[in-house]
């Protein structure tokens, strides 16, 4: 890239959320190798330019790396531990990568979420790899990204609780099972199959579509859309009315 | 002060909200003048220390200026416009107080719900004069001042419809013309008195006291206070319920 002035100071890191209609996944990258020591992982997440937004910087940031663009990022909380970029096994990597490895770095935390099936990641710049991870697998990452990461997660479920955020990880037309399965991996726990369906159609929360699954091995459920004219009538929000387990 | 380590590109600023029973108002300080020019209104903030974590700086810089310490402090957002502080009308200020006049800054947002009669400000480092400024009637403030301070503001809105965030804001006991004025504050509308009262004791939001009010002329109006029983079921938050109007 030619005449980028980077912001020493700054960063910012993406948490993005995928579902595959079983659990919840977050992106991760593997950084690549330096001086012969293996790559960490980590969110991906890189400085800032001098020129651009923090908006503008986590999407660029999070195509360099994973190939992925075009999908809503929401800025969620800035981490500026003094030192939260000083621990001794990020340091070669820093070093490698960094014009002042010294320098403290306040990281703005984006997070997004997206269907997993729509997106190919490729990994590119200083990311080895990129993948899905299950969150409840997630290894120990670079310098504070298991605490972004977490924090993330928790915003996520008081989005979801409180204006069903959430609901963009389904696919259009889903089963019943499908959604029990995203309100399980948002709110980790598990719930009861008869009064989790009662509940849903007594809330009106989806509309039962003429149509079922094709292509499963097993009984083909009957699909469902979300039924969008249930909302709350909060003139903040417009969103969904809760419904709760 | 000695030996302070300043970061360029980082600042705090906040956004301090407090309530005299009738309306809801902004803490403002007035820059000190420079060259002959007299200083802009502004939020309380500045750049943070190297040293210290971007809450410390919140609380540090308040105090500095306002006089104010010992406040919950929430974090709302960073504002990373990279023009944010290159108006002309703040270039002056800039460079009397700034090493980096040019330095682009990035500014993490923080709001605070005081009881406004706790709390004596005394303006001293670069601010002139503290002021309680009703958040109708805001001037002009430096840099994006302005915009930061409407976003905490729909950040309250959003924080006390979805969690009751903002009773902070009463004395312990209180009216119920003080509660409707609470909520006509922060949600800037007017509510029926009737209907308020109402619900507001339907919904077992408050707790009547075998008080009165003292020191008024008018007729002493009975006091209550919040039923902090009447909690939601959410894990996440253990907040009030929302009694919606």
């Amino acid at each position: 890239m030619k005449n980028r002035v980077i912001n020493p100071n700054v960063s910012v890191d993406c948490v993005v959320f995928g579902f595959d209609t079983q659990s919840l996944k977050v992106l991760l990258i593997e950084q690549k190798a330096v001086e012969g020591m293996s790559g960490h992982q980590a969110l991906p997440g890189d400085l800032v330019l001098n020129d651009e937004s923090l908006d503008d910087a986590a999407a660029r940031v999070l195509k360099e790396l994973t190939g992925i663009e075009g999908i809503f990022l929401r800025q969620f909380h800035a981490f500026g531990d003094p030192n939260r970029v000083k621990q001794v096994q990020d340091l070669d990597w820093l070093k490698s990568y960094r014009d002042q490895p010294e320098a403290r770095v306040i990281t703005i935390g984006y997070y997004a979420l997206v269907k997993m099936d729509e997106f190919q990641t490729e990994a590119s710049s200083f990311a080895e790899r990129v993948f899905w991870q299950d969150i409840h697998e997630i290894p120990e990452l670079a310098f504070d990204h298991n605490s972004i990461m977490q924090r993330a997660l928790d915003r996520l479920r008081e989005e979801f609780e409180n204006r069903q955020v959430g609901f963009e990880l389904l696919p259009e037309k889903f089963t019943l099972s499908q959604l029990q399965s995203l309100y399980e991996a948002i709110e980790d726990r598990e719930l009861d199959k008869r009064n989790f369906r009662k509940k849903v159609l007594k809330e009106k929360l989806v509309t039962a579509l003429d149509e079922k699954q094709t292509g499963v091995v097993h009984k083909p459920a009957r699909l469902y859309k979300l039924n969008l004219e249930v909302r709350s009538k909060s003139p903040v929000h417009g969103s969904f009315v809760t419904v709760k387990f």
